[in-house]
């Protein structure tokens, strides 16, 4: 099954390719820029939606949902949310088909033109600020703190599996809150949110920071975003958490009477994290051989192989298996017994190496007499003889799982730690970009001319200005200016 | 807050409407035709969900996702599906917008129109069968069965929250077999899984039967469905499930090799069920206080409200409140404590009626002197007086809300063999539809023509052909030619 996959450090960006089609993740539409998830593929993002949602729900938030369609000129009622929306959406104009004339097929209906257009949401906050409008009219109907899992829609010209969609899926949460303070504790609550399931469940380590102004999402006062590091050196966006001030609440007039008995405008916050997700798992942690899944988000967590000749033996090592498998399911492990007989085993571990399945126990009849079992551990490639008499196979594989989460973890925070690198001359920052890639920590003049010259030169871009940057005295990379501090520069997904 | 709410006997129609926004379910939105669910609303089609989703794995189903856009040319590609769909769709033709010259807000750019315009799904089984092609080479690759949780959209002129709106959230399943067999036992085990939901869930009676072939899905061979009967004795078609033969696979020319080495047009079906269930499950149960929710999909099923004067006292009842709480919750029943000091108890009384919260526990300063808690029920809006010595209150309230749920099923299922009328002659037919509604069992002499001008005369629509017919000779009530069984007629939603 991997034969062929291509070497990552040959080509990465086709490696990536390839390994989402064929581990069963996804695959392009027949639509342009669409994407169709696969069932292996969405069995993922089930599981890191089921994650993400108990969280929303912990930190007071609730589920509800909003209409597809925006109607035109909703989106320019933000002047700075237009700008960044209005360029790349879908526009329905027509909303009926009919028969042509010459029997060819069917035709728009020029008699079915809508008399304003509705864009298909690149992103809800003018629709559900609309709504809000008739939710919140005083101090007790705040804060109001609601989540969607929907679909968007920008019109990307160049598009990658996951990474770059016209479509994609995600969550977008929509707070409303009585004072600045508080909305403002909600966004850094959320990237925090984001950041703790990107390490704990995803095994990806992440830079938290606050975005420039430059890269601030179109309608937002500030910015907060995690950033992740992918193998090739590319950083990732991997989610952001808004703090739109009163800007959407001004556009759309929600204002609510305070305790005072004043009348005030709302503040707001907006975050989300997408399908895009799925990019950074698959890119972070996958090797040569196929998928890496962190056990906590791998739909199936344990595979089990018979290796035998003709029934009896089958019958023998089934019946172990049978066991061991419910021992296993006991302690919450999800496991699969892959008995078929119309593919050899080796056929088979490399089916799973490429799926990613994070154990895989190979029994044969040696096995059987021995009381031992084959465990081969996905993350390290290496094997192991477990004796079953040893301890209980349930403790040995939930301990196992619990190394290799916290091996995966380990591993990519290793390789972003080793693929940081301070800077501190523009001769260097070009060199480093060049030969090594990763995070340029850099001391910065603090303005977007600055940013804008160095991307236009590098193609690298602020990704963030690091919550925890030190105060620290030093000179623009690039314009020899002071700075206060560095920030995180580095080319992008 | 149910004061008001409109009188099901008088007007039942704004009764559901009124019901629907005040009890927080949903919202017209600003686009035409669309809604917006609200929390609670939402977080009762959560419900439903998840326990449909866990029903389809179990029988095998795993979820994917597909584009939400069709090319135009796709819907052409089966003739009688163009004819269903083609009618009432949202046409993508343009994928930017920009400035307008005169400074007024955004315009279509007229370069960006597409060469092929883009529908929004009204349903998915064009884009998913034109993947199929690709999954589908051997018998090794069938059964595929994949489910799709989605959002569609039809260009409904007349809409009404939950029950028939422009957009609308469903599951879609789409199937594939090897044989005709096979692909019909699976359309059937499809409408049972739908009214097992339905009967066990939603408290629900159901018939399960087959539409004719004018009622059928555009470009099914035969649709089975489950239809319920609303309180105003009008039937509502909750659930349908295709087989589709193989009218798509040949439309998108998907074929397999077989076992014996030849090559064979592969068999579908597909099936669905919507938010529309919101509607059945509000319409079903409801009275003129509020929302019934059959306990098994409240999100709330049991609320506790503190009767009190002044700190002390709260602080008392709080105590005990939390003890009943904590046993509630180990028996997996979900518990709100409602000690908020801004409404007073009668308010929140009806409060929990209009949200149909299945059973509110007061707790009052003599109720803690005797022991004692008041239980009142949501669905016969009765009282007890429970001494909490007498059982573990996990046992009361557990087998309380079992009780609730069959009643609540009990209730619906009375009413509807109420609402049912054999009828023999065309006069009676009329009589009945007009005076009492509800189901006509009647005989029909199985022609298109009889069944449209007897719709075009009452209104009425055959429901379905029950699957449980008995063979019975008789003669058709409005054209008195030969009939072998009788079926189900109605006026529908």
């Amino acid at each position: 099954m991997s034969k062929g996959l291509p070497k990552r450090s040959e080509d990465y960006s086709l490696w990536y390719n390839e390994l989402v089609k064929r581990a069963d993740l996804a695959e392009n539409s027949p639509v342009r820029g669409c994407m169709v998830i696969k069932p292996y593929g969405y069995s993922i993002w089930e599981k890191m939606q089921a994650e993400l949602d108990r969280m929303f729900k912990e930190t007071g938030h609730t589920n509800a949902y909003f209409p597809l369609f925006i109607p035109k000129s909703y989106l320019s009622k933000e002047a700075s949310h237009v700008e960044g929306f209005a360029k790349e959406c879908a526009v329905v104009t027509h909303y009926r088909l009919k028969n042509a004339e010459d029997g060819s097929g069917v035709i728009v209906d020029p008699e079915a033109k809508l008399e304003e257009e509705l864009i298909v949401r690149p992103t809800s906050e003018t629709v559900i600020w609309s709504t809000y409008k008739n939710w919140i009219q005083s101090y007790r109907d705040l804060p109001l703190l609601v989540n969607q899992w929907a679909n968007v829609v920008r019109w990307e010209m160049r598009t990658r599996l996951f990474l770059r969609t016209a479509e994609f899926l995600w969550q977008e949460g929509h707070t409303a809150h009585a004072s600045a303070q508080e909305a403002m504790d909600e966004t850094v609550q959320m990237m925090n949110v984001y950041a703790q399931f990107a390490e704990e469940f995803m095994a990806l380590p992440v830079v938290k920071g606050r975005k420039t102004e430059n890269e601030r999402f179109a309608g937002a006062d500030e910015t907060f975003c995690i950033e992740a590091m992918m193998q090739d050196g590319k950083a990732l966006q991997a989610g952001t958490s808004h703090f739109l001030g009163q800007n959407f609440a001004k556009a759309f007039d929600v204002k609510f009477a305070t305790k005072e008995g004043g009348l005030e405008y709302v503040w707001g916050t907006s975050w989300g994290v997408s399908t895009r997700l799925m990019g950074a798992l698959i890119m972070a942690h996958s090797d040569d051989n196929g998928l890496v899944l962190p056990p906590k988000l791998a739909p199936t967590q344990v595979v089990i192989v018979p290796i035998y000749r003709g029934e009896a033996e089958l019958e023998a090592i089934s019946e172990k298996a049978k066991e061991i498998m419910a021992e296993l399911r006991k302690k919450g492990i999800s496991v699969k017994f892959d008995d078929r007989d119309t593919h050899k085993p080796g056929w088979k571990f490399a089916e799973y190496e490429l799926k990613g399945v994070p154990l895989r126990i190979a029994m044969g009849p040696r096995d059987l007499e021995n009381g031992t079992i084959e465990i081969a551990r996905r993350d390290t490639l290496t094997k192991e003889s477990f004796t079953l008499s040893e301890m209980p196979v349930g403790e040995k594989v939930s301990s196992l799982l619990e190394e290799i989460q916290n091996n995966i973890y380990q591993k990519a925070f290793d390789f972003r730690a080793e693929k940081t690198t301070e800077v501190n001359s523009w001769e260097e920052f070009q060199q480093v970009l060049e030969e090594k890639g990763g995070f340029l920590s850099a001391h910065w003049d603090g303005t977007s001319e600055t940013e804008e010259k160095i991307k236009e030169l590098t193609k690298a871009t602020i990704r963030c200005i690091p919550l925890n940057q030190k105060e620290e005295e030093g000179l623009c990379v690039y314009s020899g200016k002071p700075s206060k501090g560095r920030v995180y520069f580095a080319k992008a997904y």
